[in-house]
């Protein structure tokens, strides 16, 4: 378990070239899995989901118990498009409860969004005490796009990392436990994927002329998200490097990963603020209709 | 399919006495489903989650790709304690993705949305087009504890039938598609649900001792829920009573219900707004890296 997160777990002297979007880190060895990693994989998934969502109620039920309760979980997804945003989102998030899910997706900032400082839209979007918040992209779009497309001037970018610094270092002080993961696509593997929405009818609406314009700033991208992973990959809200080309690797990786993130806040169930023998008598008291 | 909803729907004669809330209306004939009726309708619902899905992302693809796309499903669902709400929302809701998902659940209102009419958090959290949403308690608290309870006058509780009514118009003539839910249990099955939660340490969280005291405002409770969906039960807006002493019954009647709210929509995959052969070619002739 463990293991998984110290694998994919990246510092400030990361080199997103070095990591092989293909490759699997921590993928067990043995005969099952060599023969059909896959079909292992999903299969691991659905058991690992069912951990998630039992860690999810407790979590849940905490904050719906005690109103001090604080903790909560982030995931916060980056990738570049075609990376697998969406789809870690239903095969991952989709093996939890979603009345304790709080899904917010980043576009473009609006006119209103624009008048306030950038985490503004952020810190609206927080999940709740109880919950398991999802961001799918986040405020390092404002160190991403922002700075490769020049939407805002160097010096604005460049003041934005020590501003993420000190906003998660607040968040996570407050009792959110934030996994930070980039899916990390190659270009061959972005490219064949562009080609198969092209092809498949029930995938035009995903999608966008535009992603192929963008593919000519692929190597801007890389150097912005080596620089926002090496400056805001910090020991209180590390990110994590998930190799995405294999869908069924990736889903694994990050059910692991938010699966640590539950652990990690040592949940049990909240004890009971009554009496259950007092309150079972009033009930066998009470003729049954 | 339409069977299901036909069965289930009531008008302004309900009789919820009449209704009983162990039976299985619309279940098929068949020596499986009588063999093994729990089993039959968990895989029924599982095949039923699929279809669910699939209608959704499409509901999501045409609200993504056009700004004039305004339609969206709102399920609403209300019930006594332990009707099953949250089980619902879990198993049904669950089928589908979460990111498609707008889930909201009605508390007593905070002194904040107390200095607004009833109906404004209501109109807040109304899901935007494409989305799925999902109302766990709604406006109709106003009309049922807000009456069983004496919270408010009876002129205003009185008045507050026709303005849900001119709102739910409104709400279904701008592309919303409603289906308002009662989860229809007994009295005895109230008792057996309060004493599972007192004798499992991860259910004491569910636990209020307040739904106890509630158990001697049932007859008030049940007038009230036949008095709201007798006059709230239009024809833009219908009420369902599901039958919900039988959870598998529940889940996979409301399941079906939802089935036929986006089925009822007419939904296709939205075409391309780009030529897909130019859009391939642009990619065959960029290298893949």
């Amino acid at each position: 378990m463990a293991q998984v997160s110290e694998l994919l777990r990246v510092g400030s002297g990361v080199d997103l070239a070095s990591i092989d979007p293909a490759s699997t880190p921590g993928l067990p060895e043995g005969k099952q899995v060599r023969r059909d990693p896959k079909g292992w994989a999903r299969a691991e998934l659905a058991q690992l989901g069912t951990r998630l969502a039992q860690r999810q109620e407790m979590l849940y039920a905490c904050a719906k118990k005690d109103r001090t309760e604080a903790r909560r979980v982030l995931l916060v997804l980056q990738a570049m498009d075609c990376g697998g945003k969406d789809g870690t989102v239903r095969r991952v998030a989709g093996t939890m409860n979603p009345q304790g899910l709080h899904i917010v997706g980043f576009g473009p900032p609006t006119p209103k969004e624009l008048q306030h400082d950038f985490l503004w839209r952020v810190r609206h979007a927080l999940p709740e005490a109880g919950y398991v918040g999802i961001f799918n992209r986040s405020h390092y779009e404002d160190v991403l796009v922002a700075r490769v497309r020049d939407l805002v001037p160097p010096k604005t970018w460049r003041a934005r990392y020590d501003k993420i610094n000190a906003f998660e270092q607040e968040l996570v002080g407050s009792g959110c436990a934030l996994v930070k993961v980039m899916l990390h696509i190659s270009y061959a593997e972005q490219r064949r994927r562009l080609l198969e929405r092209l092809r498949d009818p029930t995938k035009f609406w995903k999608y966008n002329p535009e992603d192929v314009d963008n593919r000519a700033y692929w190597d801007a991208y890389q150097r912005a998200y080596g620089d926002a992973i090496a400056r805001c990959g910090t020991g209180h809200a590390p990110w994590y490097v998930v190799p995405a080309d294999r869908k069924w690797y990736r889903d694994w990786a990050v059910a692991h990963l938010v699966l640590d993130a539950l652990n990690g806040l040592e949940l049990t169930y909240p004890p009971p603020d009554f009496d259950p023998e007092t309150e079972i008598k009033r009930l066998e008291g009470d003729g049954s209709g």
